[in-house]
């Protein structure tokens, strides 16, 4: 009887048929036995992970996967990059994340990840603690150019729009409630005097000094996006009953899993890119079965490549993907697997696309599962599987299903 | 890269299987490599318009599959029957739509067509401008004993029965309020003299006295019903940011696609009826994809040679699309192309009904498009398309994912 779960999620992993390929899409064209395997002994399906035409961002879409309405529970990207860097969030906080830039006399952005810093928690310390109009600003540095930001105070809104202008402007700009309530305008103006401060604080520091003596852009400028509250969702084990954990190499998975409630398992050489180590992942995730009920593996670069429009990259990284699953083959009884994107990431558009993502649910020994007649993973041979065309929101129904804990409506 | 689309519509190309046919539909049963060969190099489906169990009309359909919500944009046949006759509807304007009978003295209803009157141009001459209680009658002729009434003035609703009893009922009636506002009341009591008024005038009118000399039916009562307001529904432009166009043969088509603010293309030999020039319309297609990112094509016989149980007509009338069809074959690289039904029209029950349509998506090289593996099309081989099941709803997502104009949720 199946009684615990793997979900491992390959980012990106859905495409389009790319001619180069002679119409293949890279999962298609990959040669992945153990993947086809499990297809094969299991059933298959498409999901489409918020419906026909909407394109899923990865945090919404892992939200969704997991079982998160985001109408009611995604709260923009801040608060999910502020658990993911270890921050506790308190009710009425706001978050934001932030990247270190660099402006210049004129405000005008002149390169958004301040010429490739690899390390801004010197930066970073001088503007942690601050306190403007009675709100205290946490600030922790992320990877590289990143860092996460926290507003703690009385009369926060999440109301706001990004001060950071993203690509649509060259200067920097204050953020505007969008809200007419006094706490939207309050925390508007509270952000605005945080920028401006933090500006005089980041051009004096030393360590842009040096950074300009030897040449290097200086970091002295945090833009900032994404502000939201904490929601409060309901973690994975009081929604499920499932004691889970996760498995990321990439700050944003492993936020998404903190944000879920899922205990975070670090595993050395899970680097989130093309060199990560997906069999000691792997091998992790079937340790992991002996404490929890649930696990969750992300693996990136699937998506990475196909943002560059790598598509042979794409399907190399699949055949890794494919010869370290030989370890998921032999987890023990019990235990279903389902393998699925969070996304379609198009080689040839470069971008995320609404195409809905193959999946498959594997159990040893076929136990429970209406195994169908698809005998390979892939885009095409999924649109004939049993599971038929299911939403994101579908899936941990379906698992729930499966694993013999689903609710009875009436009697 | 795709970047255009035609949308072609087949009225009532589904069918249920035909004993006579050997158990096949009339699509089934044609001899189409056109359409087959779409299919083959395509992706196909069924499209359940409203979903399982609702049959739609004409209306609700094209306005569904267009992709507005009926619940929020469908306001009855009266204004898509205005705009269909290039009036234009002002905000607070109520729009019905009206046909000449004969009724006797006793205001039974003898004839719904006044004897298949085929111009009624000079009759409402007299009705036009007609001013009751405030409000002013716009009335305009349309195709045969068919006409449009747009009620202008304050305090107007739409909120009342259909004056016409339809079959119910040998006599005509007065409508009523459908809720307590005053404005359903005052609109009920301005419709009732306007029926009254306008039976006067018809009554006595030279051309009813001519058309009694000649030994036909007076065409001496108008008939009305679909009260409705204008929507103020977006534009298709402004929906999807795709210039459209629309071409069509029969009334109600021509209304729908310019309710949806596509502009009208008026083809020579477009009739609406089975001796329609397809051909005409599909090289005027090619044509206004050098001007419009989006071409609607209705085709009307397919409908109405269902409603008479004619289905070897209708397979008939399938072949002759499907000659015609080797122009959209022909079109540029860079244009989708889909092909289906507004609804399932048996030519056993000789009505609409709810069972699912054949779809098929077609892109030149199959662009960007996962190609399944359906060799012809028709409703039993799209059964097993990579498309599944889908509604109407879900056709302009599926055709914006495919023209990379789909939304991101999420980051």
């Amino acid at each position: 009887m199946l009684h615990k779960a793997i979900l491992l999620i390959l980012d990106g992993l859905g495409d389009r048929p790319i001619p180069e390929l002679g119409h293949l899409t890279p999962l298609e064209k990959a040669t992945a036995p153990n993947l086809d395997r499990l297809a094969r002994e299991g059933i298959c399906g498409l999901m489409s992970v918020l419906g026909p035409g909407f394109v899923p961002g990865s945090d919404v879409a892992h939200l969704t996967i997991f079982g998160y309405d985001i109408h009611n529970y995604y709260a923009g990207r801040g608060p999910i990059e502020a658990v993911g860097l270890g921050l506790q969030l308190a009710g009425g906080d706001v978050a934001l994340r932030g990247n270190l830039s660099t402006v210049d006399d004129d405000l005008t952005i002149l390169d958004r990840r301040a010429g490739g810093i690899t390390d801004v928690s010197g930066l970073v310390r001088d503007l942690d603690g601050l306190e403007i109009d009675g709100v205290r600003f946490i600030v922790r540095p992320g990877t590289a150019h990143r860092a996460a930001v926290i507003m703690r105070g009385q009369g926060l809104s999440a109301a706001i729009t990004d001060p950071d202008s993203h690509f649509d402007s060259p200067k920097a700009c204050d953020p505007e409630p969008t809200d007419h309530s006094p706490e939207a305008k309050f925390t508007a103006e509270v952000v605005s005097k945080f920028i401006a401060r933090s500006h005089e604080i980041l051009a004096r520091s030393p360590i842009n000094t040096d950074r300009k003596a030897r040449g290097l852009l200086p970091a002295n400028f945090m833009l900032l996006r994404g502000a939201g509250k904490h929601n409060n969702l309901p973690s994975f084990e009081e929604k499920y009953g499932l004691k889970a954990c996760g498995i990321a190499g990439a700050g944003l998975y492993k936020g998404l899993a903190t944000y879920a409630g899922m205990t975070l398992i670090d595993v050395p050489g899970a680097t989130g890119l093309e060199d990560t180590d997906v069999r000691a992942k792997f091998t992790a995730a079937l340790r992991c079965l002996e404490t929890f009920d649930f696990v969750f593996v992300h693996v990136k670069a699937t998506d990475s490549l196909s943002h560059d429009g790598n598509y042979e990259g794409k399907a190399a990284f699949i055949e890794k993907i494919d010869a370290a699953a030989e370890i998921l083959l032999n987890r023990p009884d019990g235990v279903l697997l389902v393998v699925t994107g969070d996304h379609t990431t198009s080689c040839t558009r470069r971008n995320h696309t609404a195409d809905p993502v193959p999946i498959l649910m594997h159990a040893p020994h076929g136990d429970s599962l209406r195994v169908d007649q698809v005998t390979a993973f892939g885009e095409r041979p999924c649109q004939q599987g049993g599971l038929g065309k299911i939403l994101g929101i579908d899936v941990m129904p379906e698992v729930m299903t499966l694993l013999n804990r689903s609710r009875m409506i009436g009697t």
